[in-house]
């Protein structure tokens, strides 16, 4: 440990990370590589040599690749929630996120999620994304049929079944 | 092939297939595949050993293991769209259906969908399924709506983000 952060601070070697500094440089790599190939291409150890750091040094952050993949979603889920209490009628935009971000997606609303359902800091952001959701439908019941109705539109345009340039607001805001 | 027939109907090998049989048979092959694990567990070679045949009379029915899918998701969807005729009001029933066989949930419903545009067999199939539901629902922009909310139930509930005993019925027709 003592060798590696004194080469790390050796002149023409990246200055060493401050402790929150590096785990927030970690979850910007895996971001960078879900996104490039979706949660198969995510690695603690590659999100390590992009951040200019051990492997070692990554699993004092992340226990595991799980680990690291839950926080990354409980990150984008702070960011979901915040857009959900601004803009509550947001079904469309779910949509459009699904589309733009596969990987993304998959990773917030997949199979991760009940995966992951010891994780704290995972739990609290989805609840609250999800609060914020009831808090704008009215209902926990709505709040679902809501979701479910974009969750449904993206997956079946993600796989082909519907067209990608279907007018989805025009759907949701349509006559019924 | 003369040789293959001639041992086929010797004494205790089964009796040859006529044409539609096999077809049929290598049908049942790959759904009891699907059903067991999933598509990536179907295979032509492995349906024709199911089936008591070579590869070789596998492959004069099917030209690759997407012909084969997209013929089983073809049969599924001529039984959907008539349990669709005959019970319009069928959204809790599509989500049990994902639940009980997610394998065929899949394959009716994801990817192969968009790779076969080209199966005349399947794109007839699912698109009197869904023309049913489109004269169920009174036009296709409801009709998408409904089918996008049971898929997006569905979708949650076996990735583990929405509870699988969920009261889909109760949600469905509830006070909205």
């Amino acid at each position: 440990m003592l060798a590696l952060s004194t080469l790390s601070s050796a002149p023409g070697r990246p200055a060493p990370y401050h402790h929150g500094d590096l785990r927030a440089a970690l979850l910007d790599a895996a971001d960078a590589l879900l996104d490039a190939g979706g949660d198969g291409a995510v690695s603690l150890r590659e999100a390590a040599r992009m951040a200019g750091v051990s492997a070692t040094a990554a699993y004092r952050h992340f226990a595991d690749k799980d680990a690291l993949l839950a926080a990354l979603a409980a990150r984008h889920f702070r960011d979901f929630g915040a857009a959900l209490a601004a803009a509550p009628a947001s079904g469309p935009a779910y949509v459009s996120f699904a589309l733009a971000r596969p990987g993304r997606f998959r990773l917030m609303f997949g199979p991760l999620l009940a995966r992951a359902r010891d994780h704290e800091e995972l739990v609290a952001a989805s609840g609250a994304a999800f609060d914020a959701l009831v808090r704008a439908r009215g209902s926990r019941a709505a709040a679902i049929l809501a979701w479910a109705q974009v969750h449904g539109l993206a997956h079946l345009m993600l796989d082909g079944a519907l067209p990608r340039d279907l007018d989805v607001a025009g759907l949701l805001t349509g006559p019924d």
